[in-house]
């Protein structure tokens, strides 16, 4: 597929196309074809999107996630716990930890994990900003929610060290066998854990 | 995932994204972020593209393949075999077709195919520009290089009817077992085809 296209300026759009992750030179043709297909508003409106969201766009001053405002909406929320802090590597775990209904705390975006193998260290994430917002004295738990990878579990043990002199519960997420997975498929690991960790049976009704 | 993002200028981009075909929210979201992540000139440069191809673009006067000037590179072509020309449903064959290099002829691209269920008549096509080119009496052969649907069917039958007045050789691209096909997993049809298109067998060597 890496041919002469009869045209440089679908050429120009499937190369732009192809160069996000997971998009190949056939998805990118099929794209950028459809596009053309669309009225001429529509995809200036589709374009203006992106430049829009990447100049305009800031990161809240509290807990660092995107937002439009210097402020995001979970920060301002009056109705929101401003005593409990939920530790997040990316907007994505802010996204699907909003989804489950079951947090009324705040966040604070890490914008990344620990990991020397990719040159990535403490002072490249939001640490000190999040040890300033615990030094305000506001804040009562902490809840690191970081995957369990080896750079998530490095970089859980380097903020329990940073927040360790405060006086504040830190806790991390419940690690377990989750809702529809096999007992028996479940890894060793997990499944050890979910039993060291089990908890009082309590049945409703 | 139809939630509330924290930043209407996100949710806007997302928006945009998932409606192409084939990307859904998640996938949307993925790809906004990582274009956040890239430097203002990238996404600006990424946006730029769309809007200059969906508005600067043109159909070749002769082929009406998408080309950026009024004549397209293969029209252009002083080597390419002006007598024979190969009709398509859209530039998506003709790239296919030209991967091959098994053709050194011109196109005619129709725009599409006749299909009353999607209310695409032959008056959407462009038949007539096909006639008129070859009622100039340059063109010795009209291969029909279509789908081999009930609506490729179709419109192969009505380009004939409307190509034999002319005096001009009506070929169809060959149908068979394909290449790497294995025969017990071939459909009935293109098997029974294959066995009575039969060909002299040459050996080289």
């Amino acid at each position: 597929m890496e041919q002469e296209l009869p045209s440089k300026l679908l050429h120009t759009a499937v190369d732009e196309l192809s160069r996000l992750p997971g998009i190949g030179r056939k998805t990118a043709l099929r794209l950028a074809l459809h596009l053309m297909k669309q009225p001429a508003d529509d995809v200036e409106r589709f374009s203006r999107a992106f430049t829009a969201m990447r100049n305009e766009i800031k990161r809240c001053r509290e807990c660092g996630v995107l937002s439009d405002a210097d402020r995001c909406s979970i920060c301002a929320n009056p109705r929101r716990n401003r005593a409990v802090v939920c530790v997040v590597e990316s907007i994505r775990e802010v996204l699907s930890i909003e989804n489950t209904q079951q947090f009324n705390g705040l966040y604070h975006v890490l914008g990344g994990i620990i990991s020397p193998m990719d040159g990535v260290s403490p002072n490249d994430l939001l640490i000190d900003a999040l040890i300033e917002r615990v030094s305000r004295g506001e804040i009562t738990e902490v809840i690191l929610a970081l995957s369990t990878t080896m750079e998530g579990e490095t970089t859980c043990y380097y903020l329990y060290k940073k927040l360790s002199p405060y006086p504040l519960l830190i806790t991390t997420i419940a690690r377990g066998v989750g809702f529809g997975d096999e007992l028996e498929y479940t890894d060793e690991l997990t499944l050890g854990r979910s039993i060291k960790n089990r908890q009082p049976l309590v049945m409703n009704g």
